[in-house]
């Protein structure tokens, strides 16, 4: 097919913008690489997991089987907290929203017959991202795989936790030290895996506007950066590696725009306020899931058109990773059916709508510039407002930012309830038939099964040297050197997940919101 | 919501464009109307009919009640061509792809409780067209409607039936005086009708590009305006009600880019070569269905992505009126839950992606103002060649428009076999399971049923006012007088779709295509 890389007509007394430049040029408005999807499509990934290690390597196997181009582990509430599948805390919720991982053998079962120099995982989990990420090291190890040969994501943002998603364990300042040590480790370790994935989508999932989701993000990353920088990192190495995370909600012109004022900021932040030189450590890598929120249990069908033009959004506004939702997902778990549309969707965009042959092909729309330019301006003025009010740490302790996000939300949540805004099938076009489907159901005994098999684990382990290994990580803890090398040995050990969380628990504390 | 009607930056130094003008004024490349969608929704129409007027019926009552701005009629085949559900050649086709429509009484019964006077309804009907728009008067009269405040379109674009759809009846020369007699009778007549609905739809469906889409149906076009203009009628008022159908296939931005140019294209045309100077006369007025095409009998709920992005893109190049096809429509006549999920489509592009609040959002894009500009070139290139043959009728008799959309559909088959073209579920993605769904079925006692109402309405009219108005057709079909009011007369006095034909078949004759 011929080119589509389109630039300002010839002859035309056009100025090239106040910074659009052209596609993988500073400061990448147009993408980051100068031929986009026309090199190679988005990473088609599709976040899954449930249930047990051996149901989930089950799925993931059969989406690999459909031509998903990387995995993306979702995990069960107790292994987001630092919690086994046999505590009281995790009664209930083991295995539901995620799989339940508890030990080094949970995590070699995930991924059984699944090489991991071979695919690319990303993991969503933050409070407890440095111990998932150890397990994730000596998984690779288990299978004779060289660590540094591991590629993938770590969503590891536990600042947005505290704002958005809930997630979280220790006090936000102990947090942030946990995510400087990943950083860290990966900087010099892990030369393809990203530390951390700096996530705006809760934060609008929560109800934030789009600007709001842009600024949020930023003033965590910024606060990451600066943690970095403070342990003395180069921002030109661990800056080549950092990703983002984005919604795809529905206002379709906003969120092209959205992407490509994100791309713009982020690029002008690193370079004026950090002094990053390194191209790589300028540009904005996200990946992009849509909205969640914008889901309706009534005529869930309807939930496939959705998607479909939250995705297009995302692949016009130059993507790099992408999961679709799948049309069940608010009532459940995703069946397989669902996620197959879901990973099609994806695919027919990819393939048969010819928009990958275009590089940003909205560049030079009156519309889409002026929104670009507009959230450009809105997401630095309100990441200014942060920063006069000390930056992201502060302003999430005094619950600035949760405060801004809940008026948002109740702003759009009154727009609904007055009519203004239109949920199909909801306020407008609701019917009683509804088209009735399938829906994911988690197995009760998956709860006994785990708990069990947690059990089983510590009493067949060397108990002194799993004991030893927890030692070293709270002694690591205290005197502030890396923690993820003693974790690593820990879960080798065969130290638990909620043993692990417990030992820097010990030291950290825990954060409780008493706003 | 704040206004989104852009334009060039302010202070930029950009030329407006050759031809871009603004929307609502001449070539109207941004779109008939200054405020596009803000004004009002384009028409959410869905095509649809099947099997007894009395089953259509209901499902447009059921479309109405989902929130449908207009009806569109499905024909059956022998309606189409003008056999009586009785007639030997209409044996297995009855009521199959669209409603079996005999007589006056099946008419009446089609739109029980639907007032003619506040609904506009679109009817797809080429060769029968002027015995089905008779059919309709009658019946807005039997209502107690005016037939002067009656609206819609009647497709009657028969030139593109003998080069892409088939169902001609007439050699195309009788066929074209045909359509100008409804063109000269709707003008007097019925002020908010439009006459002819020039198709490109069908064209692309057959396998032609994108640019011979526009040509092709252009190339029809100036044909029936210029028998028009030879019949005597005035050029600003009969072309005001000119209407136009396209495709909206899968390559997303050359969609958007194909309507912009056309609309130019259009307006040129009626300004330029036949001197038309009312705005609404150079107007490009169009309805979009998405590509029935493109939908695949493998994997169907795909089909609704596919159509979502379709239509998206109709929307996004400004169509005034859209179907949306039914994920099942490869497998058969669309269910009634299918129907709902693509008008949910049109629902939820129209209230929720926020994409009508502004106008021609694509303007300005470097990409697709390119392809607007190259496609309308494309065009008026193809239609210069065509006008050389000594235009479309010529090039229809000669075969050669024919030929040229073999040849595309050709290549573009053979892009698919060789996998160059992705078809998703089909050349790539195939799966074993593919989602089964529910498929509409015709009761096979609709054809006996049907037969037996036509003969028992045969039985019961006065035979003697049948045959004298059967007469009276015959006589204004041999002296070119115009043939709408016998025709309207004939029904009147229950003269059947078949015998009206069969009147006109006696002057004309029948086309047969020996090439």
């Amino acid at each position: 097919m011929e080119s589509r890389v389109f630039g300002p007509r010839d002859g035309a007394l056009e100025p090239p913008g106040d910074g659009l430049g052209r596609p993988g040029e500073f400061p990448y408005t147009r993408g980051i690489y100068p031929t986009m999807y026309r090199g190679r499509y988005w990473s088609m990934r599709q976040y899954a997991g449930f249930g047990t290690a051996a149901e989930s390597n089950r799925r993931y196997r059969y989406l690999l089987d459909q031509g998903v181009s990387g995995l993306s582990v979702a995990f069960d509430l107790p292994t987001q907290i630092g919690y086994d599948s046999d505590h009281a805390l995790a009664a209930g919720e083991v295995g539901r929203v995620g799989v339940a991982i508890d030990s080094i053998e949970d995590m070699v079962r995930l991924f059984d017959g699944i090489p991991l120099d071979r695919v690319s995982t990303s993991m969503t989990i933050n409070a407890t991202a440095i111990i998932l990420l150890a397990l994730y090291v000596a998984t690779a190890r288990r299978q004779g795989v060289p660590p540094r040969s591991i590629a993938g994501t770590l969503q590891n943002d536990v600042l947005k936790e505290y704002v958005a998603r809930g997630t979280y364990i220790y006090p936000p300042r102990a947090s942030l030290r946990i995510v400087t040590d990943i950083v860290a480790y990966c900087d010099r370790e892990l030369p393809a895996w990203h530390p951390i994935s700096i996530s705006g989508y809760h934060i609008r999932e929560a109800g934030s506007t789009a600007a709001q989701e842009i600024a949020f993000t930023f003033a965590n990353a910024t606060t990451y950066v600066q943690a970095a920088l403070d342990a003395g990192l180069d921002v030109d190495s661990f800056g080549r590696r950092l990703s983002f995370f984005f919604n795809a909600h529905n206002d379709f012109l906003e969120e092209i725009a959205k992407y490509r004022a994100a791309r713009r900021l982020w690029a002008r932040i690193m370079r004026e306020r950090f002094g990053a030189t390194e191209p790589r450590a300028q540009q904005l890598r996200f990946h992009t899931q849509t909205a969640g929120s914008t889901l309706t249990s009534q005529q869930p069908d309807n939930n496939i058109v959705r998607v479909a033009l939250q995705a297009l959004a995302a692949v016009l506004g130059g993507t790099q990773s992408l999961h679709c939702n799948g049309r069940d997902e608010a009532l459940g778990l995703p069946t397989e059916e669902a996620a197959r549309i879901a990973l099609r969707t994806q695919q027919i965009i990819a393939s048969e709508t010819g928009v990958a042959n275009t590089v940003d092909p909205v560049a030079g729309s009156w519309a889409v510039e002026r929104l670009t330019d507009r959230l450009e301006a809105e997401a630095a003025a309100i990441l200014e407002r942060i920063d006069e009010r000390g930056g992201a740490l502060d302003a999430i302790e005094s619950g600035f930012i949760q405060r801004e996000i809940q008026e948002a939300a109740y702003r759009a949540q009154q727009a609904i309830e007055s009519g203004e805004s239109v949920v199909v099938g909801v306020n407008r076009f609701a019917t009683d038939d509804g088209g009735a489907i399938e829906v994911q159901r988690i197995d009760p005994a998956v709860e006994a099964d785990q708990a069990a098999r947690v059990a089983a684990l510590r009493s067949a382990r060397d108990p002194a040297a799993a004991r030893a290994a927890l030692d070293a990580v709270q002694d690591a803890a205290r005197d502030a050197t890396n923690l993820v090398p003693p974790i690593v040995a820990a879960v080798e050990a065969r130290a638990t997940v909620g043993e692990v969380a417990d030992a820097l628990r010990s030291v950290f504390g825990e954060y409780r919101d008493n706003r």
